[in-house]
Parts: structure tokens; sequence; C-alpha cells
């Protein structure tokens, strides 16, 4: 996606140990007219699927996703969330996964009353990078019986594999920029095309 | 806004420790159609102000104000984190506030350059008891120079005065359903009007 891959060159940084900072429009900051374009681009990768539900995990995916839903006919969008909260009470899938960015593991839950099976579940979310976050989601969905339809995602970082092994597991992947290499001493930028 | 008021009363369960659960449709599972006619009613309630960006914090918020973003020419929505992270680096505005929900002290944290002096702030989240998180807030756009211009809120629970106090304090608040009280034995739900 042309819009995005400019964004990132314009407002991305790159920092030492795989860091791409992109919080100035996506994840700290959010552009919500960029998120609709993003949506847009998903709706069109993923017209041929019946989605009904969106699943994203907190806090960047919420924003993404809930903007992209306007795009699919306003399904709705469950975030997991990364810690148990008084919130949540009832029974629960739960997984562990580590975290990329926090240096620590986590737990990923989501209640048993929004999972369901026979779902169709999009997944959303900001980044893709060894893809554990994203493992934990298919997770959570498998214990509930609903089909992963796709994936969408802001940006993987594909030299970090997690999308690829994802491709070829057989997931329809839409990761609308694939940074191919990343260069915290220049700040040089290549993206997958 | 009647709409929210019904959906509190059909999907909301309240539990003991003035816990009203409305994660059917606010802050676990998120029906988008019903943010985007919240946004809509900020919009009109606060159409004499002139807003240039929305500040939320993660999570509940966030979806909400991304939404609600779009109702307001699409302006840059910054929600605070609660914990530090390596995607958070430079200068930061940070408070510290303690959590109803989650029973414990955690930091309000906005990076310093996404939030100006000059900026004309709405403030969003989806609830609102005693005021402890939008107080954090206020203080991170006091500590910036921005303008808070406007408050809105989903869900007020009047009876625990948060909203009250920033009305008396001269903020222009508006919250979309305001509990006066709640039940946890019989699940009765009474609203101000």
């Amino acid at each position: 996606m042309q819009e995005l891959e400019e964004r990132i060159r314009e407002q991305g940084v790159v920092k030492p140990g795989n860091v791409l900072k992109v919080d100035a429009f996506l994840n700290h900051q959010c552009d919500v007219r960029l998120f609709d374009h993003m949506g847009a681009a998903w709706a069109e990768h993923f017209n041929n699927k019946h989605i009904t539900k969106i699943l994203t995990i907190e806090a960047s995916g919420i924003g993404i996703a809930c903007v992209a839903a306007t795009h699919f006919d306003d399904v709705p969008v469950v975030f997991a969330k990364k810690a148990q909260s008084i919130n949540l009470d009832g029974e629960q899938y739960v997984t562990h996964v580590y975290s990329f960015t926090k240096q620590k593991e986590f737990p990923v839950i989501v209640s048993k009353k929004y999972l369901n099976a026979g779902d169709r579940v999009l997944l959303i979310d900001d980044f893709l990078a060894n893809g554990k976050a994203l493992n934990g989601l298919i997770e959570l969905c498998e214990s509930a019986g609903a089909i992963v339809e796709g994936i969408g995602i802001a940006i993987e970082k594909g030299f970090q594999g997690g999308g690829d092994a994802l491709r070829e597991a057989g997931y329809d992947l839409d990761s609308l920029a694939i940074v191919e290499s990343m260069d915290a001493e220049t700040g040089a930028i290549e993206f997958r095309h």
C-alpha cells in the first residue's frame, strides 16, 4: 500500500534492535484517515471472504480494527486482553505469548462469550514480526472452533519471518507494507513488493 | 443518548462493587456502529468548539476515540499508555493514577511530541467513575499547555461523583449515559436525565 509505505518513509524511525517506530501515525498518535484507507485495502483483498468478526489484541490493534470494521459491514470487533481485570469474568480462552516490544511474557485472553464456533474471523494487528502475538490469537480461534478467514497487518517486518511462516501454513495474510530490511545507522528502509 | 441507555439495559450486567459490565458492546467486544453514533452525538454537542486533537487512554478508549474522530474532521487521536515500552522513547509527560478496575496504580504516559501547547483537546473515554484516569489526562494536557475543550464519556457512573466534580470545575463534559444508581441484587439500573 503506497500511502502506508510513504508514511513509514516520512515518519518512521529505525532504532537499534529491529525496532521501527511509527508512533507518529500508527500506535501512539493515530491517523484515522490512514486507518480508513487501510480498512478499505483489506476489504478489497478479502472481498471473497465472508467475515463475521474481527479479532485483534490490545492496545495498538484496537483503533485500526475498529475503523477497519466499518469496511466489513460493521462486524463486531473483539480485542484480546493482555491482563486479567475485574471486568473479565466467566470462562475465557487464554494463551501466553512473548512480547518483543515489552520483552516479557503476557497472557492473551478472550471471554468465551465473544469467540464462538462458526465465527469467520479476520485477525488485524498493527505489526507482524516473529508472529508470536498472531499465533496466540490463532490458537484462541482454534480453541473456540472459529475459522481464521484472513489476517490483515499494517506493517510486517518481513526479515523476522513470522509472515512467511503464516503464508506457508496456508493463511491468507495481507500485510499492507512489508519491510524487507532496515538500517538503524542510515535510517534506510527497503520494502518487499 | 437513548440508544446507549437501551444497550446498557439490554446487555449491561451489574456486579457487586459498583461494577457495570458492558463488555458485550463497549470494552471487549466493540459495536462500531454504536461507536459511530456516539461520535456523532459528541460532534453535535461540541459543534461550537474547534477540536484539533482527541486524547484517550489505552485500551478501551482507543476504539471509541478512533471511530469518533471521523466526526471531527479526522483529527489525530493520541492514546496515553499505561506502561513503559521500547516503543516509547524521548521526552514524556507522565503522571500516576489509581485504577478502579485493575485495583492498582499505573503510570499515564504521553510522548511530548504528540501533545503540544495550543492543541485544543477533546478527551474521550469509555467510563467515568471517580475521575482519576480523566484527571490524569487533564494533568498531562496542563503540563503540555494544551487546552481541554471538552470531555466525551460513554458511561458515567454518576453516583461516584467524578463527573459532577469535573462539571463544577467548569469542564464541558458530555456523558452519553449517566447511571444514577444500579443494584447488583436486582440488576436494576436508573439513568439520570
